[in-house]
């Protein structure tokens, strides 16, 4: 884990490339650091310097700065001179560099040297490199702004990370108008040297910090991210928007950053099996980290709704519904106590209508007895403007009650003008504010999916299976990379699969008839014989399959039978021989498939299987490494073909042991073999008792 | 049509419980009328009147009125002396009440009575009345507040209809930090006389208003609004929010105004009928709203997106991904003018990158260039705050370029200071603002929809359909009515097909041997015989279905063999007799049902039949009423088993035209017999060459 303290809290700040002139980067670097309140020493740098920049004393090279507290070096030189920098930084044994510079590896050639230069000089010195080409660093509580964004955030709990500076600037820029405040602001740039997964290790540990929420394009190393952020999403939430997820989306960035844009369904799967939330939009992105950022969490979705209007109260239902949330449903004994507050044409009913003239009082004792209730979990309180409503007051009396508690409450207040003064006091004290009411009910949607991530098992359902003969799986993959193969055959799959304990219909090779007889003997009748070739594609066609077969003697004959007619429609084919395959009684279908990302590792589907998998689409995926069983579960559950293994309609159950059995062995299987590229089973018949797969493919 | 123009535009408005006393709601409204800027005479009235009320000669009974001016008259007074004054502005000839008062429909009782003594009078006298219980209207250009909202909102060309006073305060108190413009905003209230459909058709032909939103718990009359709103929505778009889509949400509905909350997807089958474009969230609505009130509409899907930040381009690329839309694929001719004005660094690829430190002059000649071709139809501008960006020239230079075009253009200024004055110029000139490119990119997609709805056909596929008997039907149906039964059995439902053109197995009902055995030799072999009575549900279960019968011998053998049976299972049913029903070859299975809704009748449902239709869930439902073929078009194309019916994966097509065929008869069917309650087709057998209809389930 790097130490990045110096970054955030440097004694001393050296500005390479610092300047008078005004609108220079240089100029403007130093200026911030000047303006910012930050309290330590200033060191502006200058191949020209004489005498003082902005009032600091100025020096030639880092090297000539008379002290040793220079904790940080800002470089702001053109990308050609600014290797050389980075050189007298490490000799003076500075440890932390941004480098804002552009002019690296995103614009290629020449400038992905400059960046492997750089890289080789950070590592020899032990530097943490931010950037290059990047927008630098803020810290609101530092206070600090090494950076060359010209307006310092307000000081806040929320930490922002961003690949792109621009982006930086203009989620600063949009926080001043919204009055959101940032604990550190970090600018990524080309991630030469310090990447998101750096940031994020030493904002876990950041006291200032309650929720961390980012803006990415890619991500570098998948498996050290997926280490890191499920320790660092059991300390606080971390909220990613991701962008590239679209096709076109995905042109954009390599033409961008050069970062390599994962598959999208890759990155669901990562960020859900590490506990990361996924934001679909900056919006969704800041709504959820202001409402983590000052709410606790609720610890179950039971919301009651309190309204002074009954259509507020009905759109909010109407959300709740669709975010898989629940409207309360209030006990007799607690509609009683609303009865002694609430006027009689009020409704004491979730929602709870108080009525346009409720008194902020009658706000207060409401919303007392509904947070009192165990089984209510958090509350929105909305309001329209009425001629009586008091603002101010009502604002103060729901702080009251939300002091005596401990549940999340969420504000709506319909209007503009009216809530200015209300929405200020309840924002001081930690209560967050929303417009309309499906804002509220997402945020309160999203702290509960955190809840559920905090409370979920960590512990792999992959780790320990019996019955696993690496070995011999290793041996057969081994033999067809040998051959010069990039497929497995069917015997081959089979052979695979059975060392690692998965229940699949034997397949055996045979290159004479009496071999196929043998071994149709030794897994016994009904068997299928197929030609094995994997050069001929459409074995049906061709007469190369024949099911049903009953006898020895029907094996020979149709053995030699689908010999020749594969000769006579490839003459030019030598076939591998014919296989024969234990002919398995029909069950319901399943499929388990598996593609590599190329950073997060297998991504393991299940779904509906059959012929018209892709028409159904009924598959669910999820990371491989470190699955446990309840995400298995999940995955499962989540799928329509799970009501058909429940025994659908009267339909006897299969047997989903089985089934998760398979799916924890292919698992296993693709993490311990890297070569395999993909894998596909379809169908796994699924029984009452046990399960089969029987078409098995995988490719190396 | 109602003539709502005095209610608007009134010459004179009475205020019928005024009142001098301030915080009265006769105050209120008194005072509104005073400092709104009304140019016309106001008339406050009052029991007690002497003198002056808020300094206009006050009068104790509309009748003491001494001109004859006034045109609308707004009852302040509780709901039990409302209806006496409503009484005497008839007799003074006033055409159009607002009645604020509550204490009416929504309160039940008394209160019912109350409003249904209301509409009486107003029927009597043609007096238009709004409300009760409602906020009352503001028009922002005559200028009129005759309403208890104690804002007036800025002038604009957005008209807002709600079903909530509450919610009307509370979208007027927004739009006034929003700097949105209103034309009217009208509230509903119980809607005793003026309906939503009412106050549309009059915004419909309203100079001042370009956009209509509206906020609906429910709507009254099905038929009219379909009718009414597929007029208006050639003229202007018309985007509601309707309320009580959830279940919990419905339920709040109905405790809260009575209004009959309808089936949710009947509400998005009515409006996709007639143009209606249906909002998800307030904030939606009105992000909506605006984009529509100051753009033109596109011409087509495919937009250029012009940015100064790649992270941006990114974002806004996913999201037209998302939205259906199309980032444009730029010729390698656009791609030559751009790289006139674009700096190396920049990129001429769509998203299209200025860089950050852009001129005014290069967005401007950016934007031109794609403007100008043909093949772009929108374009969306970013920008993210640099050091360099001059925020105001920027605008002005958009506002140029894009008078010169007639095609939308979208602003996105990720931030917030920086672009205050910006954002200002260019909303002041009807390019729409936007802080994040998700909501610019939600907007023209719905303004591409729009621009789709005022393409489309609006002529019925069902008006003139050949060989139709309705008599028959109406004979078979009538004799199932008579007979007091709520269901036809096989063989009535197959007549009342048969009767309808619609292609479908035939069925016998047969009393005895003989008559299945004659029945079978008409209809040729093979046949299926099934038990007939709608008291046996589980038919199958006591051996009271027979499949596959191929002889006379056969079918007469079974017949007894059925009877025998259903006698055993159950000794105390006598059944109808037998069904005979031809068995016909396996086709592609499709469902095609018919749910009633009370208010906008048949909704007919089509999709993937067999037995898992439930958990497959493939199934989409369009409005009956005035189908058109493009609509069939669509719902069929919408599910997965069209796929199937094209022939998947190399099967032979079925005849889709046979489909369209039996969904038209059904329809047809469906609108003719309004008792009618539930049809349901599972399965309908699609082959090469026609269809039929195999389980036809009619439900009275």
């Amino acid at each position: 884990m790097k130490d990045l303290t110096g970054l955030f809290n440097p004694r001393g700040v050296a500005v390479i490339g610092a300047s008078s002139q005004e609108g220079k980067l240089g100029y403007i670097v130093t200026d911030n650091l000047r303006t910012c309140g930050y309290k330590g020493n200033v060191y502006p740098i200058n191949i020209k310097a004489d005498g003082d920049i902005l009032g600091f004393p100025a020096y030639k090279s880092v090297l000539d700065i008379p002290t040793d507290d220079c904790d940080l070096a800002v470089i702001a030189i053109p990308s050609r001179f600014a290797n050389a920098s980075l050189e007298e930084c490490g000799q003076k044994g500075i440890k932390n560099v941004i480098v804002l510079t552009a002019g690296f590896n995103e614009v290629g050639g020449e400038g992905t040297k400059l960046e492997e230069e750089l890289q080789e000089i950070a590592k020899k010195y032990d530097i943490n490199v931010q950037g290059p080409n990047c927008l630098g660093s803020l810290d609101a509580h530092t206070p600090l702004n090494a950076s060359f964004a010209q307006i310092m955030p307000k000081p806040g709990n929320i930490a922002f990370v961003s690949q792109s500076g621009a982006m930086t600037v203009a989620i600063i820029d949009w926080s001043v108008s919204e009055g959101i405040g940032f604990s550190k602001v970090v600018s990524l740039g080309n991630k030469a040297d310090i990447s998101e997964i750096d940031v994020i290790e030493e904002l876990a540990d950041d006291d200032k910090t309650d929720v961390i929420l980012g803006y990415l394009e890619g991500i570098s190393e998948g498996e050290r991210f997926l280490e890191v952020m499920k320790k660092v999403t059991q300390k606080k939430p971390v909220i990613l928007l991701k962008s590239g997820s679209s096709q076109a989306g995905a042109k954009a960035v390599s033409s961008h950053t050069g970062a390599l844009a994962g598959n999208d369904f890759a990155f669901d799967a990562a960020f859900e099996n590490c506990g990361v939330m996924r934001a679909k939009s900056m919006q969704d992105l800041f709504d959820l980290g202001t409402a983590f950022s000052k709410s606790e969490l609720p610890h179950g979705r039971n919301i009651a709704v309190i309204t002074n209007a009954g259509g507020g109260g009905v759109l909010t239902a109407d959300k709740i519904e669709d975010e898989e949330l629940v409207l309360a449903e209030l006990t007799d004994e607690t509609m009683a106590k609303l009865r002694e507050v609430i006027p009689e044409e009020g409704s004491v009913y979730n929602p709870i209508d108080v009525l346009g003239d409720a008194s902020p009082e009658g706000y207060e004792k409401t919303l007392e007895i509904v947070l009192a209730e165990d089984y209510i979990d958090s509350a929105i309180i909305m309001a329209c403007p009425t001629a009586s409503y008091k603002p101010k007051e009502v604002g103060e009396a729901i702080v009251e009650a939300k002091n005596k508690f401990n549940k999340p409450i969420m504000v709506v207040n319909m209007g503009g003008p009216t809530f200015v003064e209300e929405n200020k006091v309840l924002r001081e004290n930690n209560i967050p504010t929303f417009v309309f009411p499906e804002t509220a009910v997402k945020a309160l949607k999203g702290m509960e999916v955190y809840s559920e991530i905090k409370e979920k098992s960590k512990e792999s359902a992959v780790d320990n299976l019996d019955g696993i003969d690496k070995e011999e799986a290793t041996k057969i993959i081994e033999s067809v990379k040998e051959s010069g193969k990039d497929a497995l055959i069917g015997s081959e799959a089979y052979q695979v699969a059975k060392a690692y304990g998965i229940s699949a219909a034997p397949i055996v090779l045979a290159t004479t008839k009496e071999e196929a007889g043998q071994a149709a003997d030794d897994m016994q009748y009904p068997v299928v014989l197929k030609i094995a070739s994997d050069k001929i594609l459409h074995k049906t066609d061709i007469g190369g399959v024949q099911v049903n077969i009953n006898s020895r003697e029907e094996v020979e004959e149709k053995f030699e039978e689908i010999i020749a007619r594969a000769k006579e429609a490839h003459p030019d084919i030598v076939p591998d021989g014919v296989e024969v395959q234990k002919m398995m009684p029909k069950g319901q279908e399943v499929l388990i498939g598996m593609l590599r990302d190329a950073q997060f590792g297998p991504i393991i589907g299940f779904g509906m299987g059959g012929i018209y998998v892709n028409l159904i689409n009924d598959v669910n995926f999820k990371l491989g490494a470190g699955i446990t069983d309840e995400a298995i579960e999940e995955q499962i559950n989540s799928t329509k073909v799970s009501k058909l293994l429940e025994g659908y309609r009267g339909d006897a159950p299969c047997d989903i042991e089985a089934v998760k059995d398979t799916l924890k062995r292919v698992t296993r299987l693709t993490l311990d073999f890297p070569e395999i590229k993909e894998l596909d089973i379809n169908p796994v018949f699924c029984y009452e008792e046990g399960s089969s797969a029987l078409d098995i493919k995988i490719k190396l």
